[in-house]
């Protein structure tokens, strides 16, 4: 009799080019939307408003971006981290086409490169992970590397192979909406008089607001996004382990800190790359989370002059204001405050 | 470069006539709806069922008056009372037409009132606000005072002006939505054999049941309704302030309230008005909720022999139980355990 | 004046044959399976995905069986175990007709057993409740017994009538649902290759993974099934009572464990049955909850040679990992971290 449940892969059970057809599409819902603002408390009115949204061109309110990739996200788990020691980053990530409610999402991964560690213990699995709707357009498309233990030390070592992935994503790889018309857009409904031309690169932003995070919001926050990693329900298990406590999915610390940044960035109703994530340092319940952003750079969308594009670096704090938008130290070492690092770009109208 | 994110408004900010077009429109979904029952288990029939909301004349299951109304009060706060001392009252609450899963309601606010306080430091400022669905229709229409911060105490003080408001709403402005028609009401599928006949003006009712509020539950109600009022969510401040802890939002309390008087007005299955509500004291997670009624009037609603209305009185109290009907000592201050005291208007089908 | 509030039925109050249609029909929206989902994280494809439902002849996806069980059940509540001292078993258990989000369940019960205990303070009453739609078409029939408080001692005991109830549903009472058609059912979608041919009888499965209870979670869950019993909710009388503390309603651990048990048993995508259930020990937040399988029996559908039915016994246990089995010790007596016996019949597909 073969085990019935299931043992995750191993670093040794990855090859390149591997294709993970992964469990359980997910139809999204005005409920699962409806969670997602109880559990982040997003303002920003494209999301929220189906009138507001249709009078810019989209067809009905889009799904947040970021509950898109949670759920593409949590699908990979199963095939891919459940033996992780550790998510490593993430790269090259897109948006695709607007997911709408009722449409439903499914997620294939490729292994797009591999390399042992030098203690023959562990190794790094770098894939590709791509979720689609169900006329098989992309929604999300991105890279993410995570260290995955070896079940058997002895087995050998692939050849390494290290993917050729971009540290920011290009302007002609950015995915605008199609029939995205900003003549529509009304500020005041918007809840902020800021557009892309008013924004400096260098400028930094306290989203000044703090959200003290639950054990029971991320626990429905991750199941929500059927993400099974142990390390975020098991108590008795987190009991013998390292921290004594459950870990935050750092998704989550994500989307509060995105929910947050609404307070300075009210305008930048989508994403449309994550250039890099770093999970600087683990969130726990009990967590109060504050949140900065720094505008790295701004562009031009190909073809648009009502929208432009800004990289931006988002940070969530732990339990300390974001006022002096601290991150690293002097020998480049994570602030210990700091949860998250995210390098993403976003859309935001221009001054008409 | 200005400052990004929303310092909100101070006493100094409002003028008399100011209008307020407040930022997220909201479409209420039925994914709302849900989460609004599982915070709060109201079981009143005629929301609860889609069958049972059209057998008496409704195109659908109506969202519960409250969400509603806590939807629009969510959104005045980053324009009204994100420097709040304090929420001091209501009046003149009006429910309109029917909010159907759906429906976007947008806020507009205006400055009705306005009186600096003789400290120098405060004022009081009266808005009324009013929520529209997507039609234009009003949904509900309520006033409100608060009690806000100067920023600069040497901000000269504007000419006091009070607004004349209603006590109680009379029965002329009260909304009974169109196409109503009791004949199709099961009394059973309602859940209580108690008509408007069977009520007496001075009958209090003990509504038994008690629920203890968890920081999980408040906080997520508080977000779902994209009220960004910092005292709910943000355990870091609340370290530094008088109470150690996060406030609940006084409208959590209200719903709790309004679901446990299922248990005693179960066929109460609409709010009218509002005609005026305080919170006596502040509410913190791991209080137990019990509440009370008390017929405080009841009339006939023109024009109408199948519904009746009633003035009730809804005490919250924490802690407590309600059995002994608790309100305020000799002194006329309210006791310690009373949370709320909602007058409110109620409709109420007539015995066939 | 009558007192307003529902003191529930006492032991007394029952006769044989007696029907009680029960308050608050429901309609189940997307919204109340968003929240399912978030908080017990069920991964089976077909209730995830209207198009992997679609595909195998649902018209969409189907609600969960234990989330329409659980709607029915909350419905009896007030009328039936208002007064309860336990809720002693289940038994012959079916589900009718798929539900699907916009549909509305209404409840009657019927009582079909009465005894009332040596004591002459109790007695066990057995109901039959069924569940059904719109279209009057069967959703859920279940039989319960609960042994429910006598108001007066000195009432007369009833005749003792005991229900001839199946300890095991038979075959041809089993409901699979119309148009099922396995030709398109994809196994890497359903996350799982193991199908009817590969469980052998006697088989047992751990299904590994942990799940730690909050209350807010247990709360929101017993309140989105408007289930009313005080112990799931109160703390002030909880802390009179034999626990100290809130008691998580029986259903919640059902649900708990059947999410649980998609690791080792993926392809069991529908509950046919339920033939018994023990709560067996008292479940309080901050339980962590592991789970087993036991192949109790494997059989034909009638009819079908694409899929099979298994009888299951699903264990819930608290606070220890399962891989032990552990359930009854040599006198019978259930181990101390065993919540939940769940005997139940379960559809999977048979190898293709």
């Amino acid at each position: 009799m073969t085990s019935k449940n299931n043992p995750g892969h191993y670093f040794e059970d990855f090859h390149l080019g591997q294709e993970l057809r992964h469990a359980t599409p997910r139809t999204i819902t005005t409920g699962d939307v409806s969670l997602y603002t109880a559990l982040y408390g997003p303002r920003f009115a494209v999301q929220s408003s189906a009138e507001f949204a249709r009078a810019i061109g989209f067809r009905d309110a889009p799904v947040d971006d970021l509950l898109v990739f949670h759920m593409v996200f949590g699908k990979t788990v199963p095939d891919v981290s459940l033996n992780a020691v550790a998510n490593l980053g993430y790269a090259g990530g897109v948006f695709g086409v607007p997911v709408y409610a009722g449409d439903t999402v499914a997620t294939v991964s490729k292994v797009i490169g591999l390399k042992e560690n030098s203690n023959g213990k562990t190794g790094v699995v770098y894939v590709n992970s791509v979720g689609r709707n169900q006329h098989g357009e992309m929604v999300v498309d991105y890279n993410r590397w995570v260290m995955v233990h070896k079940k058997n030390p002895d087995a050998p070592a692939p050849e390494p192979c290290l993917p050729d992935l971009p540290s920011v994503v290009q302007p002609d790889a950015l995915n605008v909406p199609v029939g995205l018309d900003l003549a529509g857009y009304d500020c005041d409904l918007a809840g902020s008089p800021h557009f892309w031309d008013d924004y400096a690169v260098g400028e930094k932003i306290d989203h000044v607001d703090g959200m003290t995070i639950e054990e029971a919001e991320h626990q429905l926050a991750t199941r929500l996004y059927q993400n099974t990693a142990k390390v975020h329900f098991d108590q008795v298990n987190a009991n013998r382990g390292r921290f004594g406590k459950r870990l935050i999915y750092g998704g989550h610390v994500m989307s509060l800190a995105r929910a947050l940044s609404f307070n300075g960035l009210g305008n930048a109703f989508k994403i449309l790359a994550i250039n890099a994530g770093s999970h600087a340092n683990p969130a726990f319940a009990g967590n109060t989370v504050f949140a900065w952003s720094e505008i790295l750079d701004k562009f031009a969308i190909p073809g648009r002059d009502d929208v432009g594009a800004m990289r931006v670096r988002l940070v969530a704090m732990r339990d300390r204001a974001a006022a002096d938008f601290a991150l690293r130290d002097d020998a480049g070492k994570y602030d210990s405050a700091v949860l998250l690092d995210f390098d993403h770009i976003i859309l935001i109208p221009k001054r008409p």
